[in-house]
């Protein structure tokens, strides 16, 4: 087999995603021992060998280094959850369902075995950085998909505009999707979803 | 006109229950300058001119103190529910879109307008002093009144259980009953309660 002419990026040395990923994963395994408000560039640096400068080369800012990791963590839920509702098969109702299970699941897994990168998510959330209104955005997609689905299908009802149908969905899912009301929502994470998602489906029905 | 011959308790001496109301309202002053978390009650005692034992006598501790103010607030919420919902000749529909609307306006004015008694109200939600689950249940039981009207004059769906129609709209109007959920529903305020009190309707549709 011909390999091809143009030499892969390892052979020049890694590429500059490559070297992000790196940082990002020390800073996260750093961060999740150490917490992120009190760590410093420097503290990072010194902590992962690396040259402080070099980080800088890569990343604007400690917030930008949070971002990377918080945007992964939130990428891993937003993947859970676009692979348990676009299964083929289902109904919309079942989406619907799985999309609130799934959230919950997943959400407090990823924050609540990791304190530390809870703490990341939180101040993500409270500062509204792009990777948590990035994170609300495709979860809103996720809505929209479902209901538009539901009511081409003529599972949910057509009455109520679009938009605030998704928009109330949306807003009743908060507890289970922002990590700051997520924390003190712990109580409800076994109930709560099944109830929630029943009286959705309730305010969809033809 | 003859007067009781029983001596009116000011003429013993103020009664118990006014000196109580005297070292909350006190106490509800303090706090609201010095914060709830770094005061102490011998600094309380000192700022309000009682001593720290006479303050024992009717309180066991910092938090009852705390809990008695927030009790008095939340009490400020519940009697503006009441007024807004109870009143006569209004279908159950207004009373949920009242009720929602009133907890909201009502929570949000009390707590924000005072940040260091949201900060009690806060901590007495985190730490689910009984003021606070006491207000839980007195929501959760204007909900179950309306819910209960409107199947019975045919304004509602009769179908689901009557428990699992509650414990699901309390469940949705916690960000904006629980004051931690609150403080992170800031943004949701304006648009949000009418949007929710509406999902909530159609989830009520006969």
């Amino acid at each position: 087999m011909n390999q091809p002419s143009i030499a892969p990026p390892s052979a020049r040395g890694p590429a500059d995603h490559e070297i992000r990923d790196q940082i990002i994963a020390a800073a996260h395994e750093h961060f999740s021992q150490y917490g992120f408000g009190k760590t410093t560039v420097s503290d990072l640096a010194k902590a992962i060998g690396f040259s402080k400068a070099y980080i800088y080369k890569f990343f604007d800012s400690k917030q930008a280094i949070g971002e990377a990791i918080c945007s992964n963590c939130l990428s891993t839920i937003v993947d859970a959850v676009d692979k348990a509702i676009n299964e083929e098969g289902i109904s919309a109702t079942e989406r619907l369902r799985r999309l609130v299970k799934t959230l919950v699941v997943t959400g407090v897994s990823l924050f609540f075995n990791d304190r530390k990168l809870y703490d990341i998510a939180a101040f993500s959330a409270s500062e509204r950085w792009p990777s948590s209104r990035v994170y609300d955005a495709r979860i809103k997609g996720f809505v929209l998909q479902i209901i538009r689905e539901g009511r081409e299908l003529g599972e949910f009802e057509r009455r109520t505009p679009l938009d605030e149908t998704v928009e109330a969905i949306h807003l009743t899912l908060r507890p289970f999707v922002n990590p700051l009301l997520l924390q003190h929502s712990l109580d409800f994470v076994e109930e709560g979803p099944a109830l929630t998602a029943n009286l959705i489906l309730r305010s969809l029905m033809p």
